[in-house]
């Protein structure tokens, strides 16, 4: 089975996600956010396109249903409840029961248009979730589900990003093992080999990639430097955020 | 000063090189057998954006001044002299004196498209010479002759690839140490932490980089094995070919 890690979204040609297990990452943040969310009790997250899409969805559900959250360019967005920083999306109290209609700067659109590139299920996975995602795609992929397994990492308007090429290298890793421990033979292509090697490189060291990758520099200039701590931290969630096309949630 | 690396070629936004110093990446095999056809006493290289341009450029020569090489998808193209494998270079007496005018799928158009993306002349790099060219960055650049640097991965068919990413994350670390010991002080991107990451998972290990890529698989399946163990082979030359908007020749 071929594996991929495709390093910044624009890097796969037509066609060649159709039918393949993939995962979207987002480190910083919006992935680290979905899934601290739905661990505190959201009942749903749906990622949107745009500001308009978001704010469209929350005024068809009824009153105190839903939830607006995100940011543009890393900043709040008038009239949103919340922004994307996972720590306010911590709290039981606030996201328990809601739905949330989330837009993000690069997450949201890599997790629609992922979507609509395999046309299946996508797993959401962040550094706190990534062993739980892994085995959740070593099980449908050693069930005979994927032709292939890709994961795609949202970057930085367009371009590779460290952290989430960290955290691919990581899930890419802990599948290619699992699937090898079910007998099944894989390959991995460049985009990767590449990950899984500079995730080796780093081994140990997830916080100082976050907080030296140009949109951690980024973050803690506007005033989010313990995100970079939360969001460097492995496996704390046994969650697998699964997006069905309308929206995400826990797998079960 | 700002270090990059452009991870596949079209990861670069409108104005983002100029004025930059650009060195370009093409491992397997164009940027390797310009190397060697230079050392080897070709008088210069002309990188072509097509099959047309090359035997147009090569048809206004007197007789016997030119030679046409290169290839296209990994193979030999009708009525050109030369492929693209660079031990049909390493003989003198086939190339001495002899104007190139060359064709490869990636490393070509790369090299091209890069000269006008930066407006100045481009450095040629390949895992044979990259000391050399990362000592002669460091020159230019501690000479106040850039804004900033970065080193392209021509990649393979707009994807990224292994043996490119490796060779580009050694000369980034070579020129980031070159430059600190000269007292400027460099910050890397993200795309120059990844490569330099990259090649320092892989450190002491080229061949086997090349041996495992998409494109190495691929070249040994055509017959181009021995080509793996030499465009591997780290410094065997002390060459800094330069793209001059016109033609390629190494810099005295």
């Amino acid at each position: 089975m071929e594996l991929d890690v495709i390093i910044a979204p624009t890097l796969y040609g037509e066609d060649e996600l159709r039918d393949r297990l993939c995962a979207v990452v987002d480190v910083l943040r919006a992935t680290s956010t979905i899934t601290t969310a739905l661990v505190s009790g959201a009942s749903a997250v749906h990622p949107c396109l745009d500001i308009e899409e978001a704010k469209g969805g929350a005024a068809k559900m009824g009153d105190g249903q839903a939830l607006l959250g995100g940011e543009e360019r890393g900043k709040f967005i008038p009239g949103f409840d919340l922004g994307n920083s996972p720590l306010e999306y911590l709290s039981r109290e606030t996201v328990e029961g809601k739905v949330i209609f989330f837009y993000t700067s690069n997450g949201t659109g890599a997790i629609r248009r992922t979507y609509e590139a395999c046309g299946r299920p996508v797993y959401i996975v962040a550094l706190n979730n990534i062993s739980s995602v892994a085995s959740a795609m070593v099980s449908a992929a050693s069930a005979g589900k994927a032709e292939g397994i890709a994961v795609l990492c949202s970057g930085r308007y367009g371009k590779p990003s460290t952290e989430d090429l960290l955290c691919a290298g990581m899930v890419i890793d802990r599948v290619a093992v699992g699937l090898r421990d079910n007998g099944i033979i894989t390959q991995m292509v460049d985009g990767a080999s590449i990950a899984a090697g500079f995730a080796a490189a780093n081994e140990g060291h997830s916080f100082e990639v976050l907080s030296s990758s140009v949109h951690g520099r980024y973050l803690k200039t506007i005033g989010y430097s313990d995100d970079l701590e939360y969001t460097s931290r492995l496996d704390i969630y046994d969650a697998v955020p699964v997006f069905d096309g309308q929206r995400i949630v826990l797998s079960s």
